[in-house]
């Protein structure tokens, strides 16, 4: 990686910055396609991070950011203008400078799962979907399936408050999308995901009645520890299509670059240069 | 070279950033030893330097900064505690943030200067030098002759109210050393150094009256566009031995690396691997 004077930046802010993933999987794609570019690692703590961010937008050669733990929700009052990923997710991970001397902001994590599934081949428009779990990572799934035009967004979480948060955002931001309630019991959907940590642990219960799975029902996983969860793999012996999480990682790469108007780029292609 | 979340980074702040030759230098040298550290370019204007350089070391992962034009000089405002290279130059290309949480500032121009000619075997202390040129970087120069202990640092420049200022600000930093008017004769001196420009274009009047070099004289030069400039080709033809401009370059970067508290290493071994 020949990092010079015409190198731009994309400051990748965080801390702790040691589990940082995106620098492993963006710079050796850069490095393999001539970009001249770098996720450069910030190690930026809560107390600084307001003021950083908008020095490190004065800087003549940064093409944007990744934000991360603990700024993703913070950030947003930091921002001129956000997608409604955002606004229903709570959560930004990607700021760029517009033309118009603005901040905006957009998140790619529910992106990232719809363009998996639509490249394995489910179209995504005018299904029923089911997205169990409504944290960070569920809130973006569901944003995204409402803004790909899902017939029917059934939501299901434990903790019914934020399911019903989530569906009043969703509901503010996609006026059109069919919201109902969801349950754990997934027969009659085309496409489910599982979008709480469960399964990331031997043993989790899990937070889907697989034994009600129908075979030509859609499964997505969110959790990447493991890449055939015990959710995946009742869910493929019963003869079901599947994605597995890192697939989410890996598809919303293309999307962040097109974000920054950079080549883009298969996920394929960016698991198989990636160092991660 | 792998960048991921342990990074640290030096970041080299300017603009604009086209030509800058740190990362060239340092970041192949970084990667060959195994050191996690990155010189990343940052373009800053002149209107953003003050606040971004506050921020910046605001990071956690951030080492130190190198400082280029056109910060060189008002970056002194802004730091805690310079060293006698910075206020006899008048300018800073180092900056780091000690324990006690203040900004220091150095440069080392001077230093790779005179590390590079006692490294070829000629001991400073005690000899009587000449440097031509009061300007950045002869003002650099001579505060690091100065502190290595020459008898006595004659000074010559055109511009006769810029070589008393020099003269002042070295008797002010190294009272004990001994400062004379100098001229451009060049005879009974054991060190003289061409520190202005003249010499970059085919063509230029010398500085120095190469007529009168003694060939015990060790003579060298700052001009880096050209290795073998004409003044050094003919103080080699009346015997001198030679330092030539890009070794003051090389030479300095092992004094950055010390500076920053990084594995060093040697100009040469700098110089094989770098891809400037």
């Amino acid at each position: 990686m020949r990092i010079d004077g015409n190198t731009e930046l994309i400051a990748h802010i965080g801390w702790p910055t040691y589990s940082f993933k995106a620098p492993l999987i963006y710079n050796p794609y850069f490095e393999q396609a001539g970009i001249n570019a770098m996720v450069t690692p910030m190690g930026c703590k809560r107390e600084h991070f307001a003021e950083f961010l908008r020095n490190v937008f004065n800087l003549e050669n940064v093409r944007g950011a990744l934000i991360t733990m603990p700024h993703k929700v913070s950030v947003l009052s930091l921002l001129d203008v956000v997608s409604p990923a955002v606004r229903v997710a709570g959560a930004c991970n990607a700021v760029k400078r517009g033309a118009d001397g603005k901040l905006y902001g957009d998140m790619f994590d529910g992106e990232g799962f719809v363009r998996g599934v639509q490249r394995k081949g489910f179209e995504v428009s005018g299904k029923r979907a089911l997205v169990v779990g409504a944290g960070g990572v569920g809130s973006a799934i569901a944003a995204s399936l409402a803004g790909a035009g899902v017939s029917e967004l059934a939501l299901f979480d434990l903790n019914a408050a934020s399911c019903d948060a989530l569906a009043s955002r969703i509901s503010a931001n996609y006026p059109d999308v069919k919201i109902s309630k969801g349950s754990n019991d997934p027969s009659g959907f085309d496409l489910v995901v599982n979008a709480t940590p469960l399964g990331m642990k031997e043993g989790d219960q899990l937070s889907i009645d697989v034994s009600r799975l129908d075979a030509n029902t859609f499964v997505g996983e969110v959790v990447m520890t493991t890449e055939v969860t015990a959710f995946l793999a009742a869910a493929k012996a019963r003869g079901c299509r599947t994605q597995i999480g890192t697939d989410m990682l890996y598809e919303q790469i293309p999307a962040y670059l097109e974000y920054f108007n950079l080549p883009s780029t298969t996920a394929e292609h960016l698991r198989e240069v990636s160092l991660a």
